[in-house]
């Protein structure tokens, strides 16, 4: 199928893009790991996001609550900031800055024994709540000691994860969960006095609508502060699994879009919470580490309809995870795996990588924009386009025709990512699935994961300069149309030697 | 035009593969650079080299010779070993040894004015004699102390650069080369008595056949030591010149073998040297610093002819240079120039780079070989193939068959050079010749060097497998044919998700 | 006190010294953070171990074990050596081979609750044998694929960890312990037939000899293989609390040496075994990660009375543990804390840490050794010295006098370690015990934590030199004593400028 | 001899400090050595020097102008700014920014053969002045493109190096520099028009007032831009060589702060130049890079004379150099040799980079300065003070009393640098000058040059803690008073093992 975009000189389309904003991260300290990190400069390196959220700031194994019992057997609450002060060093160091998630319970300070999770995250309430707001001060009061009170005061902090979930939350107990949210965002703010607080992070289905309004109505019934809406979206509906992985069938990205719009409007009901922000502080296809999709140039381009749009409907969207060190389910064994990281493990980058690194670099104002295209014009006067192959369509195969307003010559850089570009994941399923992956196998890995990069030098006529692109199913591009240099060394011409 | 290679179990044939015993290298104070150094990891990364050979140890850029005049006007010889021992120390950091070129010579030792080069090598013999071999005794001495005498009598001396050339040693006086060599390995053999000493380092042209068979006759009749015959090939013939651009007709591949040939000829007139190792100390297609053919496809392509053959005539060949931190002719001013290296600056490939790491990287047995592929089994049953496009072919395309013994799945992994692919020349190209690249430029530029990367999942019919490649113009490919792993994680199934 | 030793030519004393043949870790997974590894490097430069030993190989934080439940809710054993891999990748990048230490048990194979540490290694027998043989053979046979069979044959194996002690197995139940050593070392030996086996692994106390005793009976009548004997030996006696810490009197280092030669006389009672090689594969002034001793003066100088001796008795002895990331009693929340380490976070030396440099790069033949020094002569004619205060003596400070045979020139130079020198403790307790430490204060630590660097130019008289030191208690120091360059640039005089 | 002072609450006394403003390189192509970036990095970690200011912008080493001569033999201008680029950015990258010195002349641009240094620095006006005009505008140009026109406006701009040596200009010819800097500067305001330019960058010497009274009255009468008057100022008297080496007596720090004043005076005659910022772009002890003092501790003393008054008279001043990297003389062939450093090769700290690196980082008001001494109190209410023993004193040893306003308890910490500490030079001449420094031998060294770090623990007294130092000659030291931080892990008693 054919399909054409012309862009008028003086276009202008509204495009609200918050891609760099915030990325997810597993349990904050993985953060302590040498692959972690070096894979998160990988990541930083192309996408450059400005926060990053993970779980369990308040779990055993960033081992902050570190009570010592006495001689006469009474314990003595006292705070260990060893692995705390080590991981926001390490994402300081790359230009980021955190959003607390308040949780999950210090074993030792939990009313229950309820795990989740391989590493054992206890989702029960405080036994004793003064026990649990005195770590929330004790933690803030030490990162304002180590990093300036002003700059703590730019963390969002939000409480808990997914209180709506059974296992996250024991019993998905509402009322407890307002409870957690009343006392935790007093203790923030008697700390850090502007510091903006969210919930109820909660995860979509079935009541989570009603979970936004009754967290509004308390909060404003109780005079609670609350300075953003927070909520995830997947896409990922009724899930079969094979062996470790899930599957589901995906709902459109329309649809991901459609129940922020709900959110919006329940915020709506409620004069005082209209215009309140919306943070998804995760997202992504499937909310299942072993789902294959997230390996999948699928996945990518999914994100280039999300990315284009999500921007309409929320003020942060955080991508759930940047990378493949995640221990949620267990340690993965395999390379590839199905797990959310954008990047697998020795840095090998996925398909949606390229997604994120496209979008998070985009210039300029919107003079276009579709299901399957976005067109910046930047202030130097040069272009950049990213085009996918919109999931919905039914064609195999598209042609774009694209035609902008340009005098004289231009420069086309594009690169594409498709099944057999920017996919180290083909290449590894015709090797046979190796778990024992040498250099030399690396090396090919790393080669396959480069976008081809193909240019392209144009010259205007009649003050336009119209592209042609050829997408097949599950790719996409980027594309920038810019000012040839027009330099020549005199006597410069490799050309003869061709 | 269709090609097609049949390897039969058990076949063998001779492939002598040197690719990765010595490098070229600039003047050597330019080992001294940070950008040279980042370069020459990279290369070192993917090609092991193992010796590295540059001009200028003893030239004022290394400032070894550093003599006092006392208040009598007295010149007392000293020397200075800063530079020499951080350069060494830098090589064997990255697994190198060198190749000890002694010259040029220092300025304040020298009995003329003549120099060469953009960096001034003065060209002209010693005005006494005793102070050159002190300054040759004493550096060795000293890197005997430093590295140890068993090591260093492990690095192949040459004397002088292509004395036959006027421009490179004075009026190219054959004598005055064969008292400078009589001199010069006496002193080597004085301070490391097994080390190994070769010349005359000549370049190609009318009268190098003379001057080797007379070198040789010269050491047979002094008694002089000779380990090795060095001498250089480039393949440019009468060049024509454009700006600061050279251009010429290059020979075919067989002429520059021949070449070499015509030396083992002269060489086995003289019982005593009839196996004499024969060094290529210098090799390339130009041997221009400014031909644009070195930035190119093309070149590659050649080298890939070169390297599948050099093996046949020589125990040596030195690509010139490894990168294009260079300055005989001045500074490059641009990113591409002609420059003879692997490298462009800022680490980004060129096409010969990847013939290197292909060639230097190749394990097994040589099942197959001709003038355009080599075939290579390896210990663990795998191949691993060459193929390239022959300069002197018609046929714009080729379409290449090989059938291999095979039994059940296999994987096959191709990485290809060619136009649009690792041939980041065409981009820059393309936007104009930049030359004030920014980090987004580059970029794409590291994107666009990166080999076109495809895999395949096949099955044996008949104990075999029968592999079909394309080949354009100026393209090349390295293949893998290696067993399938055969793992398969239960349940992981992404093509679901395409 | 005065103390005068006399160096005769030629003469000759017996010293073994293993002081860098292994060291200790915490668990195996904390290899994976980037601050241990920092502190490795750290390590080695100064050291250069050649093994390392940690716990936890099989516990679930290095989630090796990682069965599937299928449909039908069986249990499918799977392994994954994602975590290994990475693990033992960095040791050999650091120059590290490991000693392999089988366990412990991983949760979902294990037949009981029992947990130790706070991070909850499960040390309960298998609840099937079968399963726990598996992950031996399978962890074996994956290492020999990724390390090469040649390899993993030199890496010696352990089983288990302190099984005379119940808390780290189960009932400290001998028989136990012995049916798990003849089925594990049987299934190494399956896998990688030279490889070197032994056990068990004892801590001292009452009994330990007879577990000794019970263990080799148990190998000859089984006729099970034994490479070598382990143990360990710590110098801690009744513990006294307070807070977290731990204290007690340790034992004088003769102590501890005879009770490895105690060990010894058990091991002669078996004509088999005599001669079996003992290895110690912990040992410390403490058992405790929280006893102050640790970071003090004291510790090392205890050290450096053990590194004298305990050549004398063992094969290797392996100091417990190299860093301070270590989490058997939960994570450190302050700089110092008697953390086993010789290293402090942010890679801060403590004293220890060069007892161990100093031991570890000894070169030469022992001319003497006493309880208190320690001299040898190297090849190319210099001395090196180790001098300490020994713990047990009565006087503040001692004066040590040496004398050497020696001629001409020479140059001295001395590095202390004692109270005011190398001891950044004293300068963080100054401080105040600061939990949250910046960039200036670590720096002030970092300049604390360099030994007292002290030079000097002498002149032998008769054919001898005599050094003179004062040492005051738990302080010791490192000596060279070596030829003078006896180089002078004409007219550099700097000290016309004092 | 005694000395107290006594510090009163609320004291205030005068110090403008320009520690860090600006540091001195020698030729700016140096920058491209790895060596060069590895001492600066350290350099730069300990004082975050903002300017840096070298010769040979447009020196052939630099390569920026490269014109290519036709087939007809008419010369084109041409620029190349490969390495311009390479310097700068590695530049940006410690946080430096340059202060432009235009010069010296590029050999094919000069009109005459006069050259100076080891590195041939041609230093003759130029042939035609509108390629030099040409040279400068493209060169500026280029920078705005790079690093754009705000951030290049921001960079100052200086004409030639000490016009007023007929070395370092053709004759000293002072309307030949009149001349270049008016059209130097003229060419400048085109590109950049806020761009601030001075000079006349003259040494000191009879004459020098002379010059600047000239030049203040050319700028006045030609309407010529001057936004800073710049001069350089060394302490070295008439010169004495010995070997290598030069000696020269010291005029004292007042003298040199006196000739300063002397040029403000001279300033003062003219009504529109009073107020001009005065940049020493230069200063130092001896001006010479083989004088022994720059190695020494009482070059460090002298140097904390220096900073505690410069700011009194000066805007800005550049110790020359912060490397031992430097060519002018010829290339060291020792690691101590008399070379302007703050750093030897190898990075070891030379006595003066911690005089530097004590005045870089200090926070606060002053409260005290004398010939000896400064305190300054923080802002969090510690002191940091900086005592040296100053040169002209006659007592060896001084015992100095500080009394300051203090409550409670106080940590106490100082860095000591005298003969026997922080001084690497005395080590190395103890160890006879060695050329070949190997691992073991650099390792003393730098534990060498670590300043002796000593801390203590007091407590006020009345309101009043007292000090007490001792200060032999030649050294000097930095002592921080802070709150001791008062915490004590409960049960953390080391002292239990001393």
């Amino acid at each position: 199928m054919e399909y054409t975009i012309q862009v008028q000189p003086g276009a202008h389309m509204d495009f609200e893009n918050h891609a760099c904003d915030c990325i997810g991260t597993g349990r904050m300290d993985l953060a302590l790991q040498e692959e972690y990190q070096e894979e998160l400069r990988q990541v930083q390196r192309l996408c450059h996001f400005r926060h990053i959220r993970g779980h369990g700031l308040f779990s055993d194994g960033m081992a902050i609550y570190a009570p010592v019992t006495d001689a006469d057997g009474i314990r003595h609450d006292q705070y260990c900031f060893t692995y705390l002060d080590r991981v926001m060093d390490s994402y300081r160091k790359l230009g980021l800055t955190p959003v607390l998630e308040l949780g999950f319970m210090p074993s030792q300070m939990a009313s229950g024994n309820q795990t989740l999770f391989y590493w054992k995250a206890n989702v029960t309430p405080p036994a004793e709540e003064k026990r649990w707001t005195a770590l929330i001060e004790a933690t803030l009061e030490h990162l304002c000691e180590r990093y300036g009170r002003k700059e703590v005061a730019l963390w969002p902090v939000e409480v808990w994860n997914e209180p709506n979930l059974p296992g996250f939350w024991e019993n998905a107990d509402k009322q407890a969960y307002f409870r957690l949210y009343e006392i935790s965002v007093q203790a923030v703010r008697r700390v850090v006095p502007g510091i903006r607080v969210g919930g109820p992070a909660i995860c979509g289905g079935t009541g989570s609508l009603e979970w936004v309004r009754d967290f509004l109505a308390c909060c404003r019934e109780r005079k609670l502060p609350v300075d953003f809406l927070t909520r995830h979206t997947y896409m990922g509906q009724k899930p079969e699994r094979k062996g470790r992985y899930l599957y589901h069938e995906m709902c459109r990205p329309d649809d991901l879009i459609d129940e922020v719009r709900a959110t919006r409007s329940v915020m709506e009901e409620f004069e005082e919470y209209r215009r309140l922000p919306i943070y998804i502080t995760e997202f992504n296809t499937s909310y299942n580490p072993f789902c294959p999709i997230h390996d999948t140039c699928r996945n990518a381009v999914i994100l280039c309809s999300l990315l284009s749009k999500l921007g309409d409907v929320a003020d942060s969207y955080s991508y759930w995870t940047f990378g493949d060190v995640f221990e949620e389910q267990g340690v993965p064994a395999t390379l590839f795996h199905g797990g959310f990281g954008l990047m697998a493990a020795s840095c090998i980058p996925k398909p949606s990588l390229w997604a994120f690194h496209f979008f998070a670099n985009l210039e300029g104002e919107c003079v276009h924009r579709d299901s399957r295209s976005l067109i910046l014009h930047r202030e130097d006067g040069s272009y950049e386009m990213i085009l996918w192959h919109p999931d919905e369509e039914v064609q195999e195969t598209e042609i774009i025709r694209i035609e902008l307003p340009w005098e004289n010559q231009a420069t086309v850089l594009s690169r594409r990512i498709d099944e057999t570009h920017g996919n180290p994941l083909k290449v590894w399923l015709d090797m046979g699935q190796p778990r024992n992956l040498r250099e030399e196998e690396l090396g090919f890995l790393k080669n396959a994961a480069c976008p081809e990069t193909v240019s392209q030098c144009m010259t205007a006529q009649d003050g336009r300069i119209t592209l042609e692109f050829t997408l097949k199913k599950n790719s996409f591009c980027h594309i920038r149309l810019m000012k040839h240099a027009g330099l020549q060394e005199t006597g410069y011409l490799p050309d003869m030697y061709l």
